[in-house]
């Protein structure tokens, strides 16, 4: 009971919490999985894009009639980020293929401290990934990297997104 | 799109699906490190109970004045798994010792069918860690396990959760 009531007010903050000890989990497994570092990185970016891919139609459900196709990127991102993943934080567009989104509180990284020998992980690279796979489901072929993250001691949390390819639909003729 | 947006009416649901996700990323990696399906069960029960023992505060706190000592295992129990979990079932004290938690829509299983090789997978075993964790860290010893499983083909879910020992707290005297 040290913590005070202020912190744990909302529905979506507990979820967080458990979300943020059930990844923490997640990563104690990768850690003992992968010695190099880079690997580790990789691998919870490629989780992150599977779990991305696979929520664009909750996504969509959730925007409902808000959903404004003129500006769709922005649209998903701030979806994905402020409504799933619960994090308070802004969106800028910097120029017409980059987007930066800045916040403070990481839910993921609530309770984290990255001891030295891991100094080089990028503890939440798996939201790069949902990042990465949310928008390529919905035709949209992003980079997608931390260029600031407090659990490396940076005063802020930033995560840029570039576009690099609008991915056209494809149709395939029959044969015959 | 298609689902119905009742299914996800709520940010608890949203935050529900993420979770389910996460957890099934963890089960991957397990089902990768260890082949002796009992070691897998027995490996999520002991993540559930590290995650169920740091959420005492939290519980404790979103409690408040709504927590009743004296029906205190029953209080515990129902703020993780309605409030911290997002499950809406019914716990029924069937004994002084033994307690069930009856429920239909597992949050972390709800995409999951597992496949013959894996039938002996207790899928949702760190539901069980997390109760087991939660409750000796507020000094009730219990044995938790799922009775029925719908993963497992049962037609509900059903957690059996029984006492085994009130710990007693243990002041050690100072030896001088």
């Amino acid at each position: 009971m040290s913590k005070g009531n202020d912190l744990y007010s909302t529905k979506t903050m507990h979820s967080s919490e458990l979300l943020s000890f059930m990844y923490g989990s997640l990563m104690v497994r990768l850690t003992k999985d992968f010695e190099d570092i880079n690997e580790i990185n990789k691998k919870s970016e490629e989780i992150g894009y599977e779990i991305g891919f696979r929520l664009l139609d909750d996504v969509l459900d959730e925007l409902g009639k808000n959903l404004h196709t003129s500006n769709l990127i922005n649209t998903l991102l701030l979806s994905l980020l402020n409504t799933f993943l619960g994090i308070n934080g802004d969106l800028n567009q910097t120029s017409e293929k980059e987007f930066h989104y800045i916040f403070q509180k990481n839910p993921l990284a609530m309770f984290v401290e990255l001891p030295e020998h891991l100094k080089n992980l990028c503890y939440s690279n798996i939201i790069c990934g949902m990042i990465r796979g949310l928008l390529e489901n919905a035709n949209f072929k992003v980079q997608c990297s931390f260029e600031k993250d407090k659990t490396k001691g940076d005063e802020t949390n930033d995560i840029k997104i570039v576009l690099v390819e609008i991915i056209e639909e494809r149709f395939i003729d029959d044969e015959d």
